[in-house]
């Protein structure tokens, strides 16, 4: 349904289906973040033949997926401004506090920027009363500007 | 030097600056989060008379801070595609873990998104032997898509 | 002949045809609202098994259906600006009324937005001798911008 | 704060505030709905000179905002993709619903389109224990395609 | 050779072609302007079942052509910035002659547009020693804003 | 009010106005149609010092005017698409009968265009019972391509 | 390897290729300059039925290459900005001399444009010691603007 | 009138028009290109600091201007497509005849570039009964692509 | 995976895979450095047919490849902001130093470009214990503007 | 001359030439690289106080510029797609060459990126024969893509 979107991710997500899994039950089974493991279905990663292997095992998929999983791709699959509304409101987030950001990361820490290579990112389910939240949180390398 | 900042931004930064503050001494003295009060400062939230009138008072600003402080502003100031490098970083996050995302909030919490109104946002410096690291924790409500 | 949508939409669409159905007929039958129906027709909504399962039958379609509208949709069709003229006054209202709608709802409500998630949609045909007029009633809930 | 707002609009909202007036009291004293005359002071339409005295006069102003609300504006604000939160979620309304709104009007009226010139919009506060809504009424003609 | 056609207008101009038919000679057997025929065969306009049948009967096709020509059409074919010369000669025109075209319109008729709905287009063969003249005549119903 | 606009437009429409004449009234003055006259008006067109100094006569102003209107102007004035109900019916009619547009200029005239330089556009208010129309006539020199 | 051009453009290219011809070659059989049979080749110009057939013979090629180059194409092929080089060179030259062009074209002719319809483009090949050069000469008819 | 234009451009055409000189008036006093001297006034090109003063001279002048035309300047001032019809005609000739010239440069000369850089561009006016013709002739050195 | 490739691109991707090749080791093979042969794998460049067969007979390929490697390619591969995070790094570098480079280039060169043309271009891994670098020499031959 | 510099650059620069040095004598004066120090001209780097205050000596200017050099930038200055000859030549290397580039990078380091942060760029002036040529070298530090 997606436009960009390389042929086997779709690939992936109907065999994990079939199977029954969540992303949970693949970090417990793999040992790496639901996140990651999502990033690297929708052709965002790489990882090691071995890796790749034990996931096209637990998922009953072949070589084509060993493959595809340890080829690097091309990154960035999004139109320019997202119109989907849960991706949109993280474009939203920079558009109203892109600036507010530089600023704090700038007073911590100096002219640079945090790392999108470094970097780990995570969600989680936090429960509550008035409504369940959605707890994202990123962690990046902080990379100072180098003089010469 | 940023195009479409409101007038008062660069006031309010020079006067902090003129009072040796950083965001993190007016999160101890305002009771709010550094990052929401930089945000206030962009023009990108408001707050009440009383908060703004304490605002201005640390600040040694008059009345035009306060009227500025408490309307309602329009938001959202970057260009289509952030051309600044750590704001950039942010975008990328998006072209890349956009779907990733998606997939996993779908999966934990099914068909709707995180708020970015009913939200907070937390900049933490983590000391790293390697190379410090940005924490950035995002906090918004569960919205699920209402049936009618 | 509409470029994005998603492969079932044709199905769906054709199927209702077959059935001499109308959106108000499936309305009484599935007790949901006409316009979120055609929503889900057109891939922007999903619901529960049960529901899709109803939908499937009434249609006379199979499991596949089932399965397209019980899986979390990408939403978001239209392009940046829209060409088709109906779609276009919406938008054209926006770039006319949407700052004086700012103003009204910050008025009445204060800082925040209406929510277009928490949200229904009704169109009604108001007959009027001049003639007819379409009244679109939006109603979602105000969620005020949070302070941390 | 706004690019691209007519000059007056600054100055009829500032007349407006230092009077203590809400867009609800101008609605009482002009006899207009508050959006129609919120959609005035940002350039949007224009009235008689009776009219733009009367407002004039309750306002405390003088001749060149009648003059200013007498001419015919060029009509049009935002950027082609809002950014402002509030007005964005109008605009992934039409993203979202565009064509199941196409289909719905289709259906009950035929060809054509819902005017956006023989048009109304209001806006209701509707408090609810969950939190208030926002009700937004749009009432447009009908007009059928002509053949000829 | 053109994107985004709908499928069925090749397949009525191979038709109208084979028959050895120009649209003046369709508009003398179906009673139609040949411009709103053009329309049609382009899926920018639709018609009645007793119409599309006659049309398809005159050119010896089927149910298909008959479904397609009744069924309401997405409209808006062209790129933003058209890149044919004749068609883009139209868009330098709005460009050019724009806002004259407004003051007149309203000088003419006050605060208002003239409708692309409930409007109609011919295009005529001028004679002229100096080179054949192209003219275009478009007449729309005038549409004054409505004040609420 | 609108971006873009050569300053001494503004002037000419104030000139216009304190002396209470129409582009109708201009155009009995000065032997060219309203149209055009409003084009010259927005710094689209020139003309020859003779006939701009007529024209300054006619406004009260001076030769400041005079060297404006006789300069080779830049042309093109709008946004890529206009946002300006009134100016955005026209880029509507091209987004919608473009292509038909085509076909019959081609089937009439053959492979060529409609000058858009040796070229009139009138307007006309065709008065009817059950509302006034816009007439727009615009008359091209047609223009083959040029085999070689 | 091109978006967006004619089927027929690669089968034409081909047959040449395969007889060995060089556009010059096709040049002296066919008596058109060779720029134009290139743009023949790309679908951006139409000719008659006898030369079409002419063509045809010579490159051994049916009565789809006749119906193809006779009928009247879309012209318009690039993206908004070119990417390949050599066409960009011809945009930057548009970027940097466009306005120095403007003002001789209006010094030497007055107000108007040099047609690109009728209109003629050749390409010699200069020879050089210090590198060949392009030479490229442009022919087209002076439009001045017609006042009406 | 033409947004991006250096400030000193409008000097130096006032200058120009004040003491009566054509474009080829100058060409005949500083030894250079009509179009080139043009580029020079809009700040396309730079030039020495005695023909700087030369020109300086010419137009009464003074060391702001040498200054101007001896500094190096940012190139290409045009908005992306050209509103200007003028300017837009050469903008339509790279979207119709972009391939075909590329294909008959590369026939030429292999792969490579027409330089914009060692490179002339001439306009000439060709007096002609049915119309006068615009002459452009470009000129610039052939570049082919380095293997390495 | 990526929109607008060359089909032969992953084909001579696949060989080289197959043969269990690397650039480096083609580079020695073909002697030509390894980012002209990529750029030769992504269709952005061309050569002899000597030079095409040798590769494609190293890569156990036929006369197709040969066919497609010495055809003109069109070059320009990315989207107009690259969303790739590795491309995208060299586009920031033009954001950021792109004035820079400017000035200095002028200063050491005058007024003029580096050719991307008469251009060579290769990437070194520099081995460094905290974390080994990209070092990317560009050479380019230097054009001065001409005047004439 | 250029839209969206800081103001402090034309001042830098002015005071540079006032004093004729050329960045190769800051560079020997202060100790960087002259396109580093370019980059802090232009407002895309920042400095300490104490190189701010050596650099505002050496050019006579005072606090305000070392205010300037020692606050965070926003960086990126261009438009979209530089128009500038010069600077557009590396625009088009990373349409041509960055899918070679990203080849050859994975080849040797794996999957990651080359930083744009932790980065130098030189220039240097290579004399030959037969044109002088451009040397740039750029070294980044490779930063592999984190798994988690």
């Amino acid at each position: 349904m997606t436009v960009g979107l390389p042929s086997f991710t779709a690939e992936l997500l109907a065999a994990k289906k079939a199977k029954g899994l969540s992303f949970a039950d693949l970090e417990r089974l793999i040992g790496r973040d639901e996140v990651w493991i999502a990033s690297l279905f929708y052709g965002q990663n790489s990882t090691s033949v071995e890796e790749a292997t034990k996931i096209a095992d637990i998922l009953g998929l072949g070589q084509d997926i060993v493959a595809a999983l340890t080829s690097f791709p091309s990154k960035g699959l999004g139109p320019v401004v997202p119109t989907d509304p849960l991706i949109y409101r993280f474009y939203e987030i920079i558009q109203v506090y892109g600036y507010p950001i530089k600023e704090i990361i700038h007073e911590k820490f100096g002219d640079g920027i945090m790392s999108a290579i470094d970097f780990t990112l995570d969600i989680e389910k936090v429960e509550d009363e008035k409504g369940d939240r959605v707890k994202v949180t990123m962690n990046g390398k902080f990379l100072p500007y180098k003089k010469w």
